[in-house]
């Protein structure tokens, strides 16, 4: 009895957030502005990722970060010190971001001097999953050291992304690593055959160029 | 507006969960079974403690495992291949799991058979720590790769846990870790002053003593 209110609760919930997303859009149409939703477990490397592709970015596009945390200013207070426009969602608790955190997020940025906002969601390879933030592409990372069978256990991640970024694949050599990039690739791609796979290094800075080539086409 | 409906909705799925939680509280108490609950970002290493802990205890418990996940058997097969009682609890979306959920897992087991149940949780930093599920004892991992600023981010987990171990420490000279395990310590232990900390590589089985020494303990 409790799973079908479970459910309900659930509808609702997804149909606001539908809502907020299409109003995202709506703002981030407005001014021609791209968002790029990140996500991945904790300690993936999404700042990290985000940080370096700002770099190599340059001067080609000026961009932008959300930073969803539950309760910290650390992320955000990197992207500060780097000069690059940032707004902190504290999620106080909650597991993701959703549409509706987006939106006043964005509306505090100056969207017209912005060409791409990158949105690092909540470290959590499940419920980001469910909630459309109105982004016109969806990047998961999977760090080497998390292991290549995660495709079986978090599908919905897999399945709703557009871009997977391997992460960390210098430590494809580190003890014990028997993470097959292989297999991992034709597991998530059986899922979705859409899916675009980029191993990246953002230490050594292998695979960064591929990465760096498919976001290129995303920011048109 | 949208938020006092989601705080309600949550108070009243805790309630309901906190009266689960009692259940199983009752169920275990009565065949003397203790139930640890193990929870961890995707890829901490869950399977492995929880593996190489059982191998351990040997002849001195009878252990019995309770595997959630979202939509997979891969770590249940791997109990029961080695003559693990194992009950899979597949989530189904749900990225935690409640009491509501282990309460009929538990049923299907022969508890005055078993000394201690290992619940392994869904693989997440987040929503599992808001959940009772009745355990005697709440385990978190977090494994090196994963970064020794997870404290700031995910205070919750490291809050409701009585006991941290800290995964995969033969990557602590891994490329490019700067992970400092005494700092990650201080800022557990200044959110929870009574969190056990325990380093640990199942791969050379260091630290892995020291773990079993506290799980000893918790077992009576």
């Amino acid at each position: 009895m409790s799973d079908i209110t479970l459910i309900e609760i659930k509808a609702n919930i997804l149909a606001e957030n539908d809502e907020a997303a299409d109003r995202v859009r709506y703002l981030a149409r407005g001014t021609e502005t791209r968002l790029i939703n990140v996500m991945a477990s904790p300690g993936a490397g999404k700042t990290s990722l985000i940080m370096e592709t700002i770099d190599r970015l340059g001067d080609r596009m000026r961009p932008g970060v959300v930073e969803g945390d539950i309760d910290s200013f650390v992320d955000s207070e990197r992207f500060a010190e780097r000069g690059v426009p940032t707004v902190q969602i504290r999620t106080g608790g909650a597991c993701h971001l959703d549409a509706a955190m987006v939106e006043p997020a964005l509306a505090s940025l100056d969207l017209d001097a912005l060409d791409v906002v990158f949105v690092e969601n909540v470290g959590n390879l499940v419920c980001p999953a469910e909630f459309d933030i109105g982004a016109d592409a969806r990047v998961m990372l999977l760090s080497v050291p998390e292991g290549d069978d995660k495709v079986l256990k978090y599908p919905l991640m897999f399945s709703v992304s557009d871009a997977l970024v391997v992460t960390k694949t210098d430590y494809l050599d580190g003890p014990g690593s028997d993470f097959d990039l292989t297999r991992l690739t034709e597991r998530a791609q059986a899922l979705n055959p859409r899916l675009q796979v980029f191993p990246v290094s953002v230490r050594t800075g292998e695979g960064m160029d591929a990465w760096m080539e498919w976001l290129g086409q995303v920011l048109g």
